[in-house]
């Protein structure tokens, strides 16, 4: 990539364009998971780093009808690489700048599946303020307690139908990803839940390109309630027990390991002193751990397991 | 250290006696912690290491009237140091071989404690099998849920009575050290509890120190029951409702968030394809989180939140 083109990329108009839809797409997400709760609302928190610079805008809900606690964040962060960024998070530059949205949502029913989803931008600076180097990331996917194969192809589909317009072979390769990214490698490589899409790293060649990555983020990010919501819908009246609740918490214990021993975004948020409180609302509301629980083979929660274990396409690629 | 002290150090019969304490120690707090109980008993699970060399015993007990979940595991661990160990755990060397006891205990009742002890020897070795470094650690802490001052100050003063022959200046010592090794940073640096003590890479000399450190672990393992009991004891049968079962479980939250983003036992174990059920087994049986929760400044729970905050000398060294 020639500088003129990496000039042209970190040009001012692609961040705030991205800043613009990173805040739109918030409030769409947030208006619409509330009409579908009918009782709470979210709530916001504006924060500033300190020291640094940046901050953003956390959004939480608890104790809904429907959802039973979660966060749509957006954050617009930038600063000095730090040697702890350097040696923990290999990165290699001067200065960075950061903006994405972060969704995890924990209903309270477990037939209801939890989803998570991201979408960033990244820009690195050398010591003149240059840019150096610039890339998109982002993905989503679904942590279900109880497996429904119809959910799991509904929610496959959408993600492969919107990624499908931008090259036939993306959704095999960032399913791949997804199930290597999302999965307890201290568990036997047992991944969070059945997966989606995940892809980073993905640097714009050139102007063009920028744009087409610009797109294609749009696009992943506007087919986020497509792919959930129905879901949410079909599955949020049904009737459940005591039984459904203590695998739903265990389910969620391996939900806290994941995110805490393994994910890459809570270890960069926590290493560059993000705000902890918008970093850990990724965090589960309740989560059980039992000596070496293991469900009856064949029973309803050993269906979920076994497709943790051995991850599976959901639909033809 | 000269080389025959190195070889003294290391005969065999240091680490056998190391190994039958461990298991000798094992029994008697086990024994001890079912007669409190009064109702569950230990369960043993065997395990061997796959691969490399060696395993452990794992007890553990559950839903007891006194103790809901813990463990009290001892492994005689060994195998080849690989590169995750050098470069994560900055162990250098071409074999390693570990012994030690740990415990954790998680007791029902808000008013009650948690609690948490290791004692541990690790031995290194060259390519040609010999041993070219070796060290004691251990600590033993406390985690309450409210804050009893009588408490704290039974616990530290055991803790010290037992170092002070060892040594008058240990007890201050190895307690600003457990202050700060268990504090999650990612909060400001709140601790885990009420700490205790903290050591680690403490190495012999030579062959009487060697004895005079194994003399040190002795009483530090033996000591803790003499510190824990009677705090059970007291406080086992308090009446408690939802409102400290909520703030147990919260803090209890912390307890997870630094056993798997900070803990070097943890990550020591999960690196070294340790068992996972038994590294884990720390983990408490129930833990919640709430959005950005602050508990009423003056409140029971703020009192305890606040020792964290600010650790305290809780005797006079």
């Amino acid at each position: 990539m020639s500088e003129a083109t990496i000039n042209k990329i970190s040009s001012v108009s692609l961040r705030e364009n991205w800043v613009q839809f990173i805040h739109g797409l918030q409030d769409t997400i947030c208006n619409k998971l509330e009409q579908i709760d009918g009782g709470a609302k979210f709530k916001e928190d504006k924060w500033e780093r300190p020291g640094d610079g940046g901050g953003g805008k956390t959004r939480f809900i608890e104790d809904g009808i429907v959802f039973e606690k979660g966060g749509v964040n957006s954050s617009v962060v930038y600063g000095d690489v730090s040697d702890t960024m350097r040696t923990q998070l290999k990165i290699d530059g001067s200065k960075w700048f950061a903006c994405g949205l972060s969704i995890v949502i924990h209903p309270l029913n477990p037939f209801v599946p939890t989803v998570h989803a991201n979408w960033r931008y990244f820009e690195l600076f050398d010591e003149s303020g240059k840019q150096i180097d610039c890339w998109f990331g982002g993905g989503t996917d679904l942590t279900p307690y109880y497996l429904f194969k119809e959910d799991a192809i509904h929610f496959h589909t959408i993600l492969k139908q919107t990624l499908d317009p931008f090259g036939k072979n993306l959704y095999a390769l960032y399913k791949k990803e997804c199930d290597h990214y999302f999965s307890n490698h201290h568990r036997a490589d047992e991944t969070r839940g059945i997966g989606g899409i995940f892809y980073d790293y993905l640097r714009p060649e050139n102007e063009d390109d920028a744009e087409r990555l610009f797109s294609f983020q749009q696009a992943n990010g506007n087919a986020f309630l497509n792919a959930y919501l129905p879901i949410v819908e079909k599955r949020m009246s049904v009737p459940f027990g005591e039984r459904e609740v203590t695998w739903q918490e265990i389910r969620r214990g391996r939900y806290v390991e994941f995110n805490l021993i393994h994910d890459r975004g809570t270890l960069f948020g926590l290493k560059t002193n993000g705000r902890t409180e918008s970093i850990l609302m990724s965090l589960p509301p309740r989560a059980k751990w039992v000596y070496n629980y293991n469900p009856v083979p064949g029973s309803a929660e050993d269906k979920l397991l076994q497709v943790c274990l051995h991850p599976k396409e959901w639909i033809d690629n």
